[in-house]
């Protein structure tokens, strides 16, 4: 049963070194039947924002049981805590810095621990620079092999979280957001969801949306629906509002980035 | 049995969101044993051609069995159809764009549906704008955990297949072709086999090779005999006539790309 | 017990062509049941160095019984060898180019064999330009599913190395060594080891590093001591000196790369 845990791992430490290497090893060293999947280890350096919206995204496609190795941790080797928690069925193990923000605002938390045994770390004594190895990736195999989070370590009074700008409903007419992240594509996607803009959104409904000062149309079903090189707006595959251009890049073609106004105007 | 399948995964989502983990993570709810193999995420955005080509090159070497599933799906969220279809022992889940072209082209089609049946989607609603996780993702873990294609829905009356220029052999002394693929070293791949170049190839047999006007020599068999930032043709590990430079980039030398001209002149 | 044996990759091919995942579906072909882990394929082509410094980095981490397919092969097709090698009990494949001297530097030979049977290729006839495919990837599979490593051909008589500069002590006050690997965040590893700068280095000890003629500071315990933006000096999480920029980049700081000269002054 323990035997076909999942563990993922997202990270800042790109690929093109041996740290990757480093912290599968130390995971297959502790648990061999491991399934490692990764989310990314492309986040730019340090940029926990970035973290917290993937993690986000990708944990509630994982079965029960996984267990989430995230590591953008630029304060290593200061005082910052390492935490593991469970939410809602899926464990984590995180720097706090607040890379847990949005999982924490979505997912109801079942247990949470300071992760402080030191028979879980790979030695007693850790690196001050590399954690991921020392501490995160072994404690992820013991979890994943059916270690309980109570085990690592007492329970903190507190969780850090990043205060993160909220969509703002101005009247009945108007949403106001920000980009949250840009993804691969260039698409801006903004914080605010569909939710927030009345009943089933339909397409080309009577809305306008604009990015900054610049109006970009009406919700669309779809990319392909505008000609390429097009901008467009629409509900994405994460129930947010998003702008992008088709078969281009939405953060080009405005110059726009994480923090950007992206507004709602409903008819 | 069915429980040792692998599915490769061939996107153009890149591995910098959490796009490829959404897809991992829904694959591995439907069928936790199944070995996850990334062919290639970084498929230029949209670019139907790379796509048939990796998959085409590396679908010979997986095992019976396998399964693997294509998303790159420019005109995802329109009526565009998405087919599963089994060549030659191995499956592949794809959207009916051309991506098949040219496994298409080298595999006997043993069988062939549309993907209709709802029951093997995420859910019954699609996103308009992430088939890989709602669609493609369950579908392929589906046929890998042993689920036969003709189950998917109707045999289609026909497959959309891209019109790709053919090398063309000119008298008896010259083939002229395409290049078809730019790899990461900046090789010239072309479309001209090696099979249409006369029997068995001897190294430094006496041909000239051409990229558009400008003479590489002849075909040679490796590309350290000549020397270090020199440019070489030979026929590479896919049969291929290739135009390279020895620990360079002929694309750079060359400035050529896609859709450039390379040419043999038999003596 | 050989059925959970993990195989490495390692090579320079990118991530955006289907190489890697041919070398894959070789190996899965031969060994259905291996964990397959990417080292890197991100090495700069042809780049021994970079090659043996990540091998060596990250193989120390692996469990006994790991295989490391090393596929960074700038002579392939020439007469160079492959060679298969277990040091401290993983076993390594690898073309005769040097790429092994940092792991030949640290750990124990154990067995080693010129690779050499064609029973264990993937077919008699070797191409030219891609042995990844054709030979390591088949005759790693068949060491990770427990073929002996003299089973492969015959012990060769010398290995390839490669002639590294070594830091060098000058008299008690001075060492001085060369940057060896940049990573990814644009740190500069240096070759001088913890070790060469006496018994446990504490924090703010009373030395000063410089890269070139720049000083660096003292070595400091972690990044985050100094503020964002700013140089310092560390023993890194492998015990080596390591210049690095809190937050950002020595390597565009400093305008340093691989050669460059690192010296530390004790007091």
């Amino acid at each position: 049963m323990a035997k076909q845990r999942v563990i993922t791992l997202l990270t800042d430490f790109g690929t093109s070194d041996h740290y990757v290497a480093a912290v599968k090893g130390v995971m297959l060293a502790v648990m061999p039947e491991a399934t490692l999947v990764d989310i990314t280890h492309e986040l730019p350096p340090g940029d926990i924002l970035a973290g917290a919206f993937v993690l986000a995204q990708a944990l509630p496609h994982f079965p029960p049981g996984t267990v989430h190795c995230v590591v953008v941790d630029p304060t290593v080797g200061t005082d910052r805590r390492a935490l593991a928690a469970v939410y809602g069925g899926q464990t984590v193990v995180f720097p706090d810095n607040g890379v847990i923000t949005l999982v924490n605002r979505s997912r109801p938390l079942e247990a949470i621990a300071v992760v402080r045994d030191e028979r879980y770390f790979l030695s007693p004594s850790l690196s001050s620079t590399f954690h991921g190895r020392d501490l995160f990736a072994p404690v992820a195999a013991h979890l994943a092999a059916g270690l309980g989070v109570e085990r690592l370590g007492p329970q903190p009074e507190n969780i850090t979280l990043l205060e993160l700008p909220e969509p703002q409903r101005r009247g009945d007419a108007e949403v106001l957001g920000q980009v949250l992240h840009v993804d691969r594509f260039g698409n801006l996607i903004s914080n605010i969801p569909a939710t927030m803009l009345g009943a089933p959104v339909e397409s080309d409904r009577p809305c306008e949306v604009f990015c900054g000062d610049r109006p970009v149309g009406p919700l669309r079903p779809t990319y392909a629906v505008v000609e390429r090189g097009r901008p467009l707006a629409l509900i994405n595959s994460m129930g947010l509002v998003e702008v992008a251009v088709n078969g281009g890049s939405a953060a080009e073609h405005f110059g726009a980035g994480v923090g950007a106004e992206i507004r709602v105007r409903l008819a």
